[in-house]
């Protein structure tokens, strides 16, 4: 299952996206229609866990046996990001991928222990949203593609093996960074949080759709031109390990964002570097979830 | 004014704490009264700006003519943080204190840029809590005292001489940090987000009561030995400048609360170390504001 929010004339709505359709079910609509109640936000529905997908199943089931189910469902939506408002920071991991690391700097650079920082959650935007340029700001304006966790039961000192069970799906997230702001600042909050700066999304997708999260492909392309291609098989830290390092002194709640980290392909990478211009259009493709969209404005 | 929460009959109350009392007015118990509305969290109540310091006005006024006033104050209580759970993570600058820069390194760790990292808002804890020692996971427990802002209006782009017109007011927090974690992630948020290690409080002073934010006494004692005693003369990023840089890019929001960096003498820069033990009891002072003391568990 994929579950999204949109606005739907000006108003926000939790929905399912469902294969093959161009529209959305919208959940509240369909569930007040059956007597059913769905909080009003995915952060609220996640923090339900089981039951809320139990709910989910008995109102995808009631819908399909409506006549007039068009009723229930958006054509004319724009896209938020899935948590639009993240209860505390995203959390990142850095240098996740060893060729990453080395395109920032050099072999020294690939981390023998996990590097985590944040993102500001007044940065998440949704997929199709503009990025903004903050051309006064930074002159290197950076893309970062990467594969998101999204938690869906609180926990401390998780296991590894136990890891999964704590998961509820999978997003996307384009981890965009002023590369000059994270230099100069040396920890990387204040390049990493401008607002704007955390597409999220289209979808989360529930993680029983995802059979293995270490080995999904991963691609971002600039303008039609692939920059990232990798594989999530490359991780120095895999989801398990990351989820068990996290946890260990810190609780972990239901609707916590962990991005994983950036495959090789950065524009600061390249020689000469290749930033992102007003107009540039950033495409996170990975395999499973989808491709997030947004343009530098 | 100084605002804080407490717990009364395990229930969270908004409180105000008046000059030389043991007691705290509780606000919504004397606007329901008075048929008033206040809302159930400070951060709520800070959000409401002018608004919410003209009803305190009102409340203390009407409760100053009661006949059976004693009804509206609880002498009973527990304190907690007075934002219990901040709704991002807590922005920290880092050594902006040029001694301490260089007990930590040397002077070539005096920033030039101000650094800004982050605790997870599920380590914060109030006045008198305990600090988990976390001793599976951690070897150099470590304190930093220090006086924390807290942001009374949206903002971006902040300028200077603009950047007290953004501030609810100052409290304290004790930025608790274990020391390998911090060295060994490289990027700081990890061994600055253990579960309990953001104690916060004992309350919010509104910014009126401090004349100079730049100017403040700041002293730490563990187990009643000065450790860290300065003033936020000492500041290498004062408060106005601070507000000024985060929010060139990022929106600054009701309730965000930014740390603004320790002075020399934390455990870590004693030779031999002097890192937190069990029982350790740490107070942070800062004048005008109160002490914030907790003891490690």
């Amino acid at each position: 299952m994929k579950f999204g929010t949109v606005k739907v004339n000006g108003e926000s709505q939790v929905v399912l996206v469902e294969e093959n359709r161009t529209n959305v079910l919208l959940l509240q609509a369909a569930a007040i229609q059956m007597g059913e109640v769905i909080p009003a936000t995915l952060l609220e529905c996640i923090a339900q866990g089981e039951f809320f997908l139990q709910n989910i199943k008995k109102i995808e089931q009631w819908v399909s046996k409506q006549e007039n189910k068009s009723k229930f469902y958006a054509d004319d939506f724009v896209w938020e990001a899935p948590i639009p408002r993240p209860a505390k920071n995203i959390f990142c991991v850095g240098k996740n991928y060893a060729k990453h690391a080395v395109e920032m700097g050099s072999e020294a650079d690939i981390p023998e222990h996990i590097i985590v920082f944040s993102k500001a959650p007044t940065a998440v935007i949704g997929h199709e949203a503009n990025i903004p340029r903050h051309e006064d700001i930074t002159g290197e304006l950076d893309y970062e593609g990467e594969l998101a966790i999204v938690i869906g039961k609180k926990g401390k000192g998780i296991k590894q093996d136990e890891a999964l069970n704590y998961v509820f799906g999978y997003t996307i997230v384009n981890d965009i960074t002023a590369r000059d702001l994270q230099v100069n600042h040396k920890q990387y909050l204040l390049g990493k949080s401008l607002d704007g700066s955390c597409p999220l999304g289209p979808v989360i997708v529930e993680k029983s759709a995802i059979k293995n999260p270490n080995q999904l492909d991963i691609e971002t392309r600039v303008n039609g031109e692939i920059r990232q291609q990798s594989n999530t098989e490359q991780f120095i830290f895999p989801v398990e390990e990351i989820i068990a390092i996290l946890s260990k002194g810190m609780t972990l709640e239901p609707g916590d964002i962990i991005a994983t980290g950036t495959p090789a392909g950065v524009g600061k990478g390249f020689k000469p570097p290749k930033f992102l211009q007003k107009g540039d259009e950033i495409s996170v493709k990975v395999k499973g979830i989808g491709t997030l969209t947004n343009t530098v404005h």
